[in-house]
């Protein structure tokens, strides 16, 4: 959440002479996003987000998530297009960093979503795993099960002590039950892998928009509805699990497209999985932050909280698998 | 340039209640000022801009300040008019601060100003300088001579020479020339006090719009003109004098105002004082800077090498009028 690159009026508007989209009227850098630059543009003919994209994305990444907007939006996805320029490219390069403009969306973030919000998001979120389905580009997940091992052995146990001292035995008895459990074969496609509520723009109970596809890869559809259902469906400190949140938005999402029974019996694994992929990424944030450094790192037990919650059956995360999914855990 | 406070979009939707502005549609934190807290908000009706203001603004300002931008705005000056509530106040509180509805006004801020920029931006001031002068409430400035002898007592010598070994001589030379030189008596009125390229807004080579109002006070008017001329006249770093920008700005301003002669005397001094000014609050800023702080401190020598060449009549800033002002310094 910050503006990591200054540009001045000259730059944007050089930029912007690159586009078919007028003349720059206003341009505000706007506190989105934890890894990129932003600005909310405005010509005399429409309003604009342009992201420069800092170190941490892969420019080898862009043509996959640009792309994929392009193809979700082209099947009337509440998504931003990619606005190309007067060469038809969906990036450029600017002081060596790419940049991107992006339609504007309306709509706003929601903190404390209502059950027909998440219903919304659910069904949102179906859609666009439909239409991503012929997408023909691909990217491998980097952020799966072999990256929170990599990110938990880069903290390591004194490290992760350091955090919560039940926390290094969690971690090894969580990794080996999904080294264990882990699905083989699922549905899979394109998913977002990141739909928190402020990736998500709401007009009231309609989602019009869903936006930052920066962790966007192909996996598992139901561990992409795994991620949103321990995104929504809890108090951001992970300290209040709300089933009626969840019931709403697994309804949403099987009202466009209904799980098969593979899918179901491993969503309890899968939500497992999604607890410690962000736990991994927050322990490793928070052990690694650089001093005076401009974001705060979040805090990981918002996410340990989640992860205890998932990993006993008995909480009834997902009510009526209980039985079938893990009979001997808890 | 900073968003301190969280307002997720049901704070800000039942603030926006308190309105008579349409329904909130958008809402983007935007990175704009030091001190305060703003969104860029869109409604079916229009844009605005909410402003949270944080621990540096004393609340008991607030009606001078808000104030002020609708007495200049009825007078047809590009200033944001505040857009009142339903009860007819300027601001409400959430959260224990006041917050303010500000009109958007379009428009960028320019890096590198042209001579015709510059012509514009005097006129503007000129324009509010004028505008100003039947404003009924007042406001002593706080960043005045007494206020940089205190900032720069607060810096200690040791501190300054940190900074640079020529500082702590330097700053009580030119504290001993302002004290024995700083006009008595010239044009007052409301003024803006902070009119960096930041705080305009420009469509081309016309001014849009005059913003961040929150050092604006009573004080000598030909001072706020010397605050203009410290910032915009210089590169960045105080490193580059440009005298055309300098010329051009001065017969902006007197093209709507022509100075009397007192305050053409004076404008030397005055911007000896500015550039002590700006020196005064980057030192302290830059010496009591709080560990691992969101804002990056500005350098103190960018505006110690704008008081140096003030500070020497021979270096011209002021065509014509250095033998006048000071004949025997250099």
């Amino acid at each position: 959440m910050a503006v990591y690159t200054q540009l001045g009026a000259e730059d944007l508007a050089s930029l912007m002479a690159n586009y078919d989209v007028g003349d720059l009227r206003s341009a505000k850098g706007i506190a989105e996003g934890v890894s990129n630059s932003n600005w909310l543009l405005e010509t005399d003919q429409n309003r604009f987000i342009l992201t420069m994209y800092e170190a941490r994305t892969d420019i080898a990444d862009l043509p996959f998530f640009l792309g994929l907007l392009d193809h979700l939006a082209q099947k009337g996805c509440p998504v931003p297009r990619t606005i190309h320029d007067n060469n038809g490219a969906a990036y450029r390069m600017v002081d060596g960093k790419p940049v991107a403009l992006i339609e504007f969306l309306a709509g706003v973030s929601v903190e404390h979503p209502t059950a027909d919000q998440a219903r919304a998001v659910g069904a949102a979120l179906a859609t666009t795993h439909i239409a991503a389905q012929d997408f023909n580009m691909v990217r491998a997940n980097t952020m799966s099960l072999a990256a929170w091992h990599s990110l938990f052995d880069a903290c390591s146990s004194d490290g992760l002590a350091s955090i919560d001292p039940a926390l290094p035995d969690f971690v090894s008895q969580e990794l080996a039950f999904l080294d264990a459990n882990w699905p083989e074969s699922l549905p899979k496609g394109p998913i977002h892998a990141d739909l928190f509520p402020d990736n998500v723009l709401m007009l009231g109970n309609r989602v019009s928009g869903l936006i930052d596809f920066y962790f966007a890869c192909n996996d598992f559809l139901a561990y992409d509805l795994a991620v949103t259902h321990a995104a929504w469906a809890f108090s951001a400190d992970g300290s209040v699990f709300d089933a009626d949140i969840a019931s709403a938005l697994m309804d949403g999402y099987e009202s466009v497209r209904p799980l098969c029974d593979a899918e179901r019996k491993a969503l309890p694994v899968l939500a497992r999985g999604a607890a410690m992929r962000f736990l991994s990424t927050r322990c490793y944030d928070w052990l690694h932050r650089a001093e005076g450094a401009l974001v705060t790192p979040k805090d990981p037990m918002a996410f340990m909280r989640r992860a205890r919650l998932y990993a006993n059956p008995a909480n009834g995360a997902f009510p009526g698998q209980v039985e079938q999914a893990s009979p001997s855990a808890g």
